[in-house]
């Protein structure tokens, strides 16, 4: 994916550069008012750290009702390092981890599940970021052969790097396709809320219901400060976590305050709330751009992202007005993402500067 | 350290366990209110991730002011975080560190600068959780023995894990002596307001005039919700941070959340006044416990933490009512730490508990 | 690839299995009986121990005499610990290295890459195990980008792990594109002897002189009892490498053992005998096979191996009598493999039991 | 440890430095001639590669005739690698382990373990090498504390890098302790026949039968060629012990050759007579040089090792002429090795140059 420039080091935005308020990232948005509310409650008197408070463990019955009463709920910082401690309390020091070759843990977390966890990961492409029995097949082989790294992990992003939403009988018939090759199942939730909108099914049936072991349970992306939550759904799936997270530096001293986001996200229906506006505003986008010549949406909007093919001269000039990523040089593509706060007004004068763009062809 | 039944898991604490306000350790502690005002402050619409934000960039200015025109801040999540990615990018494949054997890197990080980095600890007994050229040189040997992990880094901690601080003509030769050894120095200053409004100057009279490389500045336990700051000193100290950033997992997408905290730490003279409060109020503690007979004051109280030995029957019936750690089981230590937000009356309805504890003997 | 049943435990092979002598791998031969007799003849007195010995000095000139008066020789123990060594000593810790999805360190390593070295592969698809240019930057790009490995190596297989060889003008442009890249090469040249045999050129015309940085010499495969050597011909490439060496536990102290084969291998013309033999036998082999019915040879035989498709029942028939591979259950297609002592007999043994076993369909 | 100028590298030796024979290391010899024939005999055709040949099988019965039914050899090809291995195979990933300040793992792999296994070593400080259950307790403790890296295996060292071997009966307590912890027993066994030789017991007596785990069983140092055996005692200490093996690079292909070394040297007597005759070597030095005044034998001879203060000019002048590393800079100890072919000769002439270097004071 190429960024613009300059977004990753600390040197300021050039001078006349669009306005970060755009399509870039779910993660150029601030925190959602109820949660920092929820910060603010939290900050009275003194609290034990390292998760010993009243919040992380009220959060656990939080998790609990949504999925299941196996359920445990690990407050981690980031998503990078909730998929990469997720992925080695799964694993064993030999292993393997099947995964699409756009996902995140692949593409886009620096080598940190090679560097820091000694994974090996089996990328298989895909159409559509999502993976299959047989594509799981392309590189789940070669058990007991010293001689390869032993696949024992399955793991998937949902709702997907490209923007699509596994169906509960696609992931049902995955995890069992795993569950038979002796592999557990892991879900890079980064974006969980917005598949759960996208399916309209509470959480735990495309989750807990259909046999995944542990996820990542993303909250930053939808409205948090920082925070995320590893959620292990089978007790025995996932050994030694705390010692994982501690040792893989995901262990917040002032836990309650990470907690606290997730209470008011999941305690009550912001969670849904902000993922359906966030989606619609896609659909709306991706309405509003149809019909522009050009204009060629590629995946199906199941999520808050819109993926499209445009001409390159087009993109250059809307990257002068809003931000956003060129997903694929190659291929001209370019993702945009909405998010809690997106307006129906930001997506319509989006929409016009396509539709100019493309006029000024 | 042993630490109170239940701490790091995720239980609650137990019936009638003591509050959590107390002398157990600075990260108990919430959040300044200053600060808090500050991520209010923060949370206007979207923002460049990753740490191109306006936040981050006026950051770099305000540590420039305190540490020079040559320092560059790396905003992470902890102070375990901010330990391993800078030790990291100081080193090579093949380096060693000496440290303290009281080191927070040794003793307290589950393994991470061993796991994470690879990394070979060499940890030097001290009296007082200072090193000297003469400990120094007990571990600091071998050098071009390829048999030997190659001792790059000396790691220091400021204020130290004992509560003491070195003074700047301390660090002076010591920095000097490991220049000499060809070694780069890392200041762990997950405590260094600490130290700096013990020795009373300024932070880089004790830092990059005297030749730290680079170091650790900490956020979290001077009234901090979250973020501490790798501060390179040495721009030719360490290559590539960034990307070690990065792959460690410790880089915050809404990263102008944490610099806009650190802004108000550090931008205003609230990281002083915050450490001097808490550094009286440690002073004040000892003062209360030094007449009391059976308890011995055992290391020099120079920041926030006072440690002493006690009768372990008088320990057990102090922490029946307020929490602190036993430092060390054998020797029958504790160790009590104040924070920015401990009180004069903190202080001394708990000399007057210890003064019962005592009496009850 | 999959393996013949019980070949990577300690249990004995299967009653009734056929004779090891056959066409499954390189390594199944023994050691050639001039090398053996330089381990007898290095069998004098004592010799400093690491590496600091006659046979191990001399070996720097016999590679020199091939490589050029740059290039540093560094015996170590076995081919996945030659790779690793060199990969980690040419990168940084946030490096990913370029490969061929079939290249021995993808899948045959047991994912060592990553776990001792910490490093990302990016595996691309090849038709006949051949990187190109355009192939190269399906993986090579990213660069400066922080959330992605940063590809600093393009590692090649000369013989390719198919059996095909890289001419020395698909090689000059390929490391002069990766050298635009800001890259490094690295050759795994675990059969680096066949592919000089084959292209008819000395070694320095395909490494030294077309711009490799670092490469694997094998010896094991070409009659070695064991032993590879790490040979850097780019001096600035490598740095540490004989740190890394030493703690990827590929340091042998009886070194002198080691670089006394080697010594035999190439200071006199045994290397360029053994691998044109093995080459010629290849050669003989699909010679044979080319026109029995329903034998698909599958990739040009440029080294010690035929790749061929053969139905699957006539697979089943003629491993009952003879060892070899299967390369891919999924095409149906085996590897065979000749060595330095495969005889023109065994060749045409095979050739009538491969007829045997079409006529018995 | 001190080494001679240049041991390391690939330089040849200085002009005028003593012959490499001498007391310098056990792994200066050769290969005995027993073990050379059986190398020679075991070239014999094909033989299916990575162990699973006749002589790897012969191999497992070898040393359950040793070390009891339940014993599996994993031969490997070196000391480190082997040490690395078990270690790894024996435990989770967020272990320590507990060894002695003067363990080979702690001060002479370069830091393979933490590089390699991620590990966390606590190097306790001995008297003689040798440790205690109270010396274990020093760093076995922090069990259950998420912050603490976990204790999970004692590493001993049989006999001890000081020359010192473990009785019977302290070996029997140590492994009951460590049980009693929860730890598994780890014994480093470079030079565990010259301990059996020693203590006069069978092999099994002061392993198998007291409670180790798993062992590395030293053949370099006993005139193999190359090559180690990680016996694994206790079947559930270390499972996927294949699969670490093979992604930490210490799979041999040929693995017969280093199977057929072990049969001549545990099939017959051969591990016997030559460690008794090196520690019969070590003895008639120390009987000689125990009477030469100024020269200070500081451990017990209870190996092949004898451990000695001398005057530094002493040192220098005797190193002009015989190899021996300074053990200890600071003390002025050196440390002098026998080995399966040192003479009486040489010993008897070590003496006089000694007493020469002393005279000449």
């Amino acid at each position: 994916m190429s960024r613009p420039e300059g977004e990753h080091g600390g040197a300021a935005a050039p001078t006349g550069a669009p306005a970060a308020r755009g399509f870039a990232s779910d993660n150029y948005s601030g925190i959602h008012p109820e949660v920092l509310a929820a910060i603010t409650s939290a900050n009275v008197d003194h609290a034990v750290a390292y998760g010993d408070d009243e919040h992380t463990a009220r959060l656990q019955d939080v998790f609990r009702q949504h999925f299941g009463p196996q359920a445990t709920a690990y407050p981690v910082f980031n998503g990078t390092g909730a998929n990469v401690v997720a992925l080695q309390a799964m694993t064993s020091r030999w292993a393997a981890v099947v995964c699409s070759s756009t996902a995140h843990i692949h593409v886009d977390e620096c080598g940190a599940p090679e560097k820091v966890a000694g994974l090996k990961l089996l990328p298989v492409p895909t159409v559509d970021g999502k993976l299959t029995p047989a594509l799981l097949e392309v590189e789940a082989r070669g058990f007991h052969d010293i001689h390869r790294a032993q696949p024992q992990v399955l793991s998937l992003t949902q709702s997907t790097e490209l923007g699509t939403a596994y169906s509960v009988s696609e992931l049902a018939v995955l995890c069992e396709h795993a569950r038979r090759l002796g592999m557990r199942v892991h879900v890079d939730g980064s974006r969980i809320a917005n598949a759960a909108a996208s399916l309209g099914v509470p959480l735990a049936a495309f989750t807990t219901d259909v046999g995944v072991d542990a996820l990542t349970f993303g909250g930053t992306k939808n409205g948090l400060m920082v925070g995320e939550v590893v959620v292990v759904l089978n007790p025995q799936a996932a050994p030694g976590l705390e010692y994982v997270r501690k040792s893989s530096m995901q262990l917040a001293s002032k836990m309650r305050f990470i907690s606290a986001q997730f209470e008011a996200l999941l305690g009550t229906d912001l969670w849904l709330r902000s993922a359906s506006h966030a989606n619609a505003m896609a659909r709306r986008l991706e309405a509003g751009v149809r019909e522009i010549p050009g204009v060629v949406v590629t995946q199906p909007v199941q999520a808050n992202a819109v993926f499209a093919r445009l001409p390159r001269p087009v993109t250059a000039r809307l990257q002068d007005r809003f931000r956003f990523y060129v997903w694929d040089e190659r291929t001209a593509e370019v993702r945009w993402m909405t998010t809690f706060d997106t307006t129906e007004a930001d997506v319509d004068a989006f929409v016009v500067a396509i539709r100019e763009a493309v006029s000024a062809e």
